[in-house]
């Protein structure tokens, strides 16, 4: 494992300062190499297919698992549209000149190894190799066990385009070891990686944070809420609502908790239990909610549930401070939005609430690096530190101060 | 434990949006009480200095916990210059309309609660208080054993300016186990406490690194280096070089290593030695140093060691590559300069080098909150992630974004 990760670390420093031009080129010839190598791709992904069929999967998985022409080509897209994104490295972010004479510029520059570790699509293989290698990083992947001679494969390809580069194929490589002990490893070697992605479910998150010594940014769960005013334009609210909540239930900005100010709850409650009935939602409530509504008691376990499903909880409030501490009890700091027409009110629960993402007037479901202009997304994340939120590849940099002197010495 | 970071965390709400000018005002009273209460402050510092006495601490050690009038009215100066700083929070780092009509702001927002780890110098509990406050965020202070009755004194005194303002005073409080366990215990309360800074020896930051849940932003130790290369203008090189060595030895960005092009070795070596002998520095050099100056052959483990005192490893290589490698095995990621005419060698050493500081020209001792221009410092990290190099206030911000919409939804 180690010398693994040393020869990762090596070959991060080898693509650090690679021409932007050229980092370009061999993203597109990796595309390219995925869409020439579709039977190849295919024929492993066949072995990973019938593994799951063997093991029961169920069929939302193996969809999941299956690579066809179609998503080659989808996947070869994706690299292409992260080619073409803006140069991630060498930005100059800050900079300014100090009383001593020095120039002092704040420079962008890659991480160095990222270990990145996954579940069960194939296509994050080929997406996060890319969204890497595009920031001037090495990666270190680890996708689920369920895919694995497809993740192998595709590595495989990407890595043929490096060597035809005479580039080190350690720029892009797989753990070796698949199971937990190698995770366990991965994630203490803070000589040699220089941060662990962690994307997938509860336990594995909680596993990477309690055990790293290398620094982690978190994808963990989305509890979401919206808080529907006194002074909500009560057609947005519940078109927002909607969308939040039923137009992909099973994504991690999703509405999970609805808070409504009393004042109103009496009319937009059962409109929006009418427009919820056709979207069969299953719907929980608090006691004065059941007041308005037939619907079973929300528990404490619901308001901290994020469901991935078509679940959403109902608490009445009775001000935008109740609605602030609810989410500061329950709230998983992803998403929360506010539907108001006060400028007061949305002001104090935009800076009240401690979130990645604060909305008001509009839908949770925009928390995504696609929406918000990044294009390709590592995830979102629920880090405080170093990325929070939508992670686009200027979250995949770091920086350093570039001091230009003119034999300046300290006084 | 848990209820008393439970109580930091509250408290960090508290001030998390607390009005800039009451901030500032509270931190002007913060400094006058210190001032008020000098004699309070020198009576528990002399149990302090009596304890130090009674356990044969160096006078060197014993010297940095002294407090008189003079150090007393310079920690109330300290904060009053934090005071005057331009406000971190709420400044807008970026903005932009996304093609969906939403507006997205990336707000800067304090980061919750932060604990703070160092030792002897009981000015740090009141700068670093003052630090915290000033962005918004509690803090949890953990100085060492040796300055507690000085370090209880001081938080006290602030604590009570806080409670006259009707703040709770777990706004700034101290850990209140002072024991390795409480430490333990502190580092793995991630569901209260945000970001851990610890300074101090090297055995502390492994310990905090390797046990702690909550992330951490080392302030780890500085091998810095300074290359002389064949186009250097010699005399500027003589006066960086003795000034990063000789200013202050004992500070974490004085120069270390000296890698010295070997077309000019034999002019500068001898120079500089001469320069030297006169600042009765300890000089060790490779075997090729050793064919031009009278000096004991330096180790691999020299290289490795920040001396912290006056000693000099020094190393000829045949050409900047040499240099960049020597510094990529041996460095620490602190703060590397380059000394160059030309233009082309002196941008590969900025870009290759992986440091928080690379210089051009300039003395290494410039890696300095203060001279950076940030004002007071909480520290010099040595983190590649959150912050890298000098860090002042701006680094105790995180982001949220905020999103202004008109009812959009997601298609």
């Amino acid at each position: 494992m180690q010398q693994f990760l040393e020869k990762a670390k090596n070959a991060s420093r080898m693509i650090a300062t690679l021409e932007p031009s050229l980092k370009d080129e061999i993203l597109r010839k990796m595309a390219d190499a995925l869409e020439k190598n579709s039977f190849r791709i295919m024929a492993q992904n066949q072995k990973d297919l019938e593994n799951a069929t063997y093991n029961n999967l169920s069929p939302a998985l193996i969809d999941r698992l299956l690579l066809n022409d179609k998503r080659i080509h989808e996947m070869a897209d994706a690299i292409r549209e992260i080619a073409a994104l803006r140069e991630p490295v060498g930005r100059v972010i800050d900079g300014w000149v100090v009383p001593s004479g020095l120039k002092i510029e704040k420079v962008t520059i890659p991480i160095g190894v990222i270990g990145i570790i996954y579940e069960s699509r194939p296509n994050v293989t080929s997406d996060t190799a890319a969204l890497c290698f595009k920031s001037g990083n090495a990666c270190v992947l680890k996708g689920g066990k369920e895919a694995q001679e497809s993740n192998t494969i595709i590595a495989s390809i990407l890595q043929e385009v490096l060597i035809n580069y005479g580039l080190g194929k350690e720029i892009i490589s797989l753990l070796p070891d698949y199971s937990r002990e190698g995770v366990s490893q991965l994630i203490k070697m803070d000589k040699y990686v220089d941060l662990i992605i962690p994307r997938g479910g509860e336990a594995l998150i909680r596993f990477v944070s309690e055990n790293a010594t290398v620094p982690v940014v978190k994808h963990d769960k989305g509890v979401c809420h919206i808080f529907v005013d006194s002074q909500a334009n009560l057609e947005n609210a519940l078109l927002i609502v909607i969308n939040a909540k039923c137009q992909r239930p099973s994504a991690c900005n999703a509405l999970e908790t609805l808070l409504v100010h009393e004042k109103i709850a009496d009319i937009f409650l059962p409109l929006m239990m009418e427009a919820f009935n056709e979207q069969k939602s299953i719907v929980k409530g608090c006691e004065k909610t059941q007041k308005l509504l037939h619907v079973a008691l929300a528990t404490d376990e619901d308001f901290h549930t994020e469901h991935l499903s078509n679940a959403l909880s109902i608490k009445v409030v009775q001000n935008v401070d109740e609605a602030i501490n609810h989410i500061t009890k329950y709230g998983s700091g992803h998403s929360e939005a506010i539907i108001t027409e006060n400028y007061t009110t949305g002001e104090r629960f935009l800076n009240k609430v401690d979130a990645a993402c604060v909305y008001i007037n509009a839908s949770t479901r925009f928390t995504d690096g696609g929406e918000f202009g990044f294009g390709a997304e590592v995830g979102i994340s629920t880090n405080k530190l170093h990325a929070r939120g939508p992670m686009g590849i200027n979250d995949l940099t770091t920086y350093k101060y570039k001091v230009y002197g003119k034999g300046n010495v300290r006084a």
